[in-house]
């Protein structure tokens, strides 16, 4: 293609609006344009990178066995309400009446719809495995749109959705999506790591986070270097960092720690380590009767070391607490400890409350915590003698880098993700509760087992960015960017040599199948590498005259950090064995 | 592909809302599934037309220097404000408000967003002319859709906008679309006629419709065998049908017709020809004062032959109506006629009324039309003598098939279409109104020259089918087949020559890019020839173990009566042959 008959349009600088480097260098690239609130237009810069993720995608999809199909955006509430999600989901879902009054919804996902289909078609075992996709248009209300398209409102996902007749079969088609998910992410040319993740209430193992790694991702992901334990921070299992609890050599004591409410605080006034404090997080749990008010308050003490993080995902699934839990009240705190936060503790609490103790912290032995009285501290505690042992014990805190891995083969490290993709064993939830059954051999209806699997297609451009660029802009992988190879004339209008040059190249690399841009703007050099570094074309190729005079070009790679010199007869083969054609 | 890897799923009869045959057998196919109202899932089956059709427009648009961009479905109401598109737009815009109750609307057009677009990014002359183009979903909350996906709700167009420096350079854009546009249709295979339209407020010669020829279409087309003239009814010139006015021949009289109110029934009891009588159609227009309320009405009586029918769009035009007009109230009728309708007529009125009559009405002699009184006709009337002249004779009616064509070579004739595409230049009335203005040579800003194309895709599936169909089926143009070719194997798991033929057959196929299907279902032959048949692939092979016993195989073309044998050995060069390969 050539340049004036594309549309090319760079910013020297990003609008003060956009936060992260990925909506920065999207913005300036001329990628995208802000229309509203997370709402962009993807200009034709931006639209091809989009269409060559699609194909990707599309291509590993039909491979897997999927079948592809398109879903409206538009969607009638009925089928929403027969699941209970038109009511269950908040804003995020956004809502419409058409001139009837009729409510629809405009789709974040398509479960309801696949799953009507699915009850309408899919009648016998005969007809399953069956895997549908569709890449379409979504739209979530998110209450605060940020990072450019990567937390859009409007947005492009590829959703499959799997039908089986029983759990095995699912696990095969899960297992074929995640293998389809390995390859996509490959060919994209992204560094990621699929991650074991929390199934809910759904149960079972079978969730994974598909990250692109990146220093700016949202999300803390775990995995062992020495094994091959890869989980989000969420699931992730943290082991007990003290095998045995020792045996207590100090006595009780309470210790003056004056306006010291943190635990950092503490140790540091009384020169200890952080690891021989304890944290106290107060929870409260409420059983409501029939009318939904409250009939009970259950206050729940959780004790996590002293530098570990509670992981409120681990803490709703203990028995007592999976059904929905809040922080407690001050009110509630001054009535069970008779105490301010900051020095509270499981010893002598004024009313009983529910002890439940990280795996580490119900080893620790001569321990410091708070002791319920303002401004004092216990150092020297111990379990059993000095208060009960735990009501419960266990893995209620976030892992840190450097625990043991949870598989016994190494230790842990963390990395930064931006999750892009998800694959995830629903089993009978949407089916059961829209009466999707089929036959089976015995003629009997049976709900189908399903799984969902996303692939955010727009969020992938952010992420493939935030992990791909440098100071002059975006590094793209030679799958997805914009251009494969950027030819550059200098002075094409004064030189019937460099344009016989530059234009013979073009077309040579086009018919080799080549995704090549002729940049005959007749911009000035410094102003056109500009252009293309901030776009990031992988491969450049400029033709001078001064260079022609010697029978050669100049390359550069986009990720080399000095440009080389080819004989203009060499430049065609090296592209190639670049590219691999 | 196998069929096994895909999703079939054909019926028996078409569910009994299905109206019109394409609709019937997008349903029997297994194309279409209905959602709701005008809101239709396209099954695998039906995606495969669309992407090809998408394909083919997305190749010609390029071709001709559009440049593909991607705009947003949920558009922000602020830009529809500024063109008054918000307020003027009946219910047939969807608006929706999000989680901060904000105005949005779902895109039935993107004028809007892209003229903001254009006022951003297009900033100089030397920048145009420009014409940026999206494939995109659609949203029209049709007051009664219908006709399956012809007349949907949500919908995919293809939309362009081209920006130009002036009115020249704007006609050649056009013209670029219009040479596009057929070069789009008849790739498709389509037969199809671009008809000159009407251009309503902006004036001018330069709105055309492309029509896909079906005798199911909804809209009249009018065009000269002998010549290119081609409009749509609305617009179509129609000439005066008697050259000069006869001289009176007959005396003015009042005839009984009693109960005769047409001039149907005035003809038949009289025994006239019916283009002996005048119709006659009294209109109003009101004049409104500062506050909105009606200062004054004028009655207007507009004239047309027995034979013929207003042309509301033309009558329109006329200097007096062109602000707006209604159909008279019997009140009005009453107080200017003195009489009720059927029996009305331009002489002797009781009150003055402005009298319009049709070119060939106006050079009429000794015709009948209404006495004003009810049960009564006059005969023998002639202008001048028993009437004044007329206040206005102009072209009110519609064409009727064999009138001579406006430009002089030949007759008429009238076809049905369906409209698929529509070039229509805009003027500066969207760049006036959002201020998108370039600054041209001088430095002087000027609003930009715009022009919009459109071409309903998903529309096009409708129209093609209706065009091409008969009973056994779709008769899909090989361009936008869902699959070009399918392979047929009788018995393939009995036989492992059957199965060996048919699969290198598959290969072959696939590997000179035929997108070939092998039907490996194992159904029994006569319900997979229906299937084929009702799904509308143009070529069929069929590979049985008799036939392989002489070397042979059989071809069906799907607009052929009859089968071919071919001999295995000849089967790809004769599909070779038939594909243009």
């Amino acid at each position: 293609m050539k340049a004036s008959q594309f549309f090319i349009s760079t910013l020297k600088e990003a609008p003060a609006d956009a936060e992260v480097v990925s909506h920065k260098l999207m913005m300036r690239a001329g990628m995208i344009k802000r229309l509203g609130a997370g709402i962009y237009n993807y200009m034709p810069m931006g639209l091809r990178v989009i269409r060559k993720v699609e194909a990707i995608i599309r291509e590993e999809m039909n491979r897997a066995g999927a079948v592809e199909l398109l879903m409206p955006i538009v969607q009638p509430a009925e089928l929403w309400q027969e699941t209970g999600r038109f009511d269950k989901m908040g804003p995020e879902l956004l809502r419409v009446k058409d001139r009837h009054e009729r409510d629809f919804i405009i789709q974040p996902t398509s479960e309801e719809v696949i799953t009507d289909i699915a009850r309408q078609e899919l009648r016998s075992y005969k007809q399953l495995p069956k895997n549908f996709y569709h890449i379409q248009t979504k739209f979530r209300d998110e209450r605060r749109p940020r990072f450019g398209i990567m937390r859009g409102r409007e947005f492009t996902m590829k959703d499959a959705y799997s039908f089986d007749r029983d759990k095995e079969a699912a696990g095969r088609s899960y297992e074929a999506m995640y293998g389809a998910y390995c390859k996509i992410f490959d060919r994209l040319g992204l560094e990621y790591r699929a991650v074991a993740a929390d199934t809910g209430a759904i149960g079972g193992d079978r969730s994974h986070e598909f990250q692109v790694i990146a220093e700016t991702g949202e999300d803390a992901i775990v995995y062992c270097p020495d094994s091959d334990f890869a989980a989000n921070i969420e699931l992730a299992e943290a082991v007990a960092l003290i095998a045995t609890r020792g045996a207590a050599t100090q006595a009780l004591a309470k210790t003056p720690t004056p306006g010291k409410a943190t635990c950092a605080d503490v140790a540091q006034l009384l020169k200890l380590d952080l690891t021989q404090t304890v944290k106290s997080l107060v929870l409260a749990t409420d059983e409501l009767d029939e009318r939904g008010d409250i009939k009970k308050t259950t206050v729940w003490l959780l004790l996590v070391r002293g530098d570990h993080e509670l992981n409120e995902v681990k803490a709703g699934k203990l028995e007592g607490l999976k059904g929905g839990f809040r922080f407690a009240t001050v009110a509630e705190i001054d009535e069970h400890f008779g105490c301010k936060p900051g020095y509270l503790g499981p010893i002598a609490t004024k009313k009983p409350v529910k002890v439940v103790a990280d795996r580490t912290v119900a080893n620790m032995a001569d321990f410091v915590c708070g002791a319920n009285e303002a401004d004092f501290h216990y150092t020297g505690a111990n379990w059993g003698r000095d208060l009960p042992e735990p009501d419960l014990i266990a893995d209620i805190r976030n892992v840190v880098a450097g625990d043991p891995s949870p598989d016994g083969k190494g230790l842990l490290a963390i990395q930064r993700g931006i999750e892009v993709g998800h694959v995830f064993y629903l089993g009978t939830k949407y089916s059961a509760a829209m009466g999707a059954n089929f036959l089976d051999e015995g003629g009997k209806p049976q709900p189908m087992e399903m799984g969902c699997y996303g692939i955010g297609v727009t969020r992938i451009l952010g992420a493939a960015i935030e992990q791909n660029h440098d100071a002059r802009g975006i590094v793209w992988p030679d799958a997805i960017a914009p251009f494969t190879v950027v030819v550059c004339p200098i002075g094409m209008d004064r030189s019937e040599e460099v344009k016989a040059a530059a234009t013979q190249l073009h077309e040579e690399l086009q018919a080799l199948g080549v995704d090549v841009l002729l940049d005959d703007r007749g911009e000035r050099p410094g102003a056109m590498f500009a252009d293309w570094e901030l776009v990031g074309v992988p491969h450049r190729v400029v033709i001078s005259d001064r260079g022609l005079k010697e029978g050669q070009v100049e390359y550069q790679g986009r990720r080399e950090a000095e440009a080389s010199k080819l004989a203009l007869a060499d430049v065609v083969g090296h592209l190639k064995a670049q590219l691999k054609l």
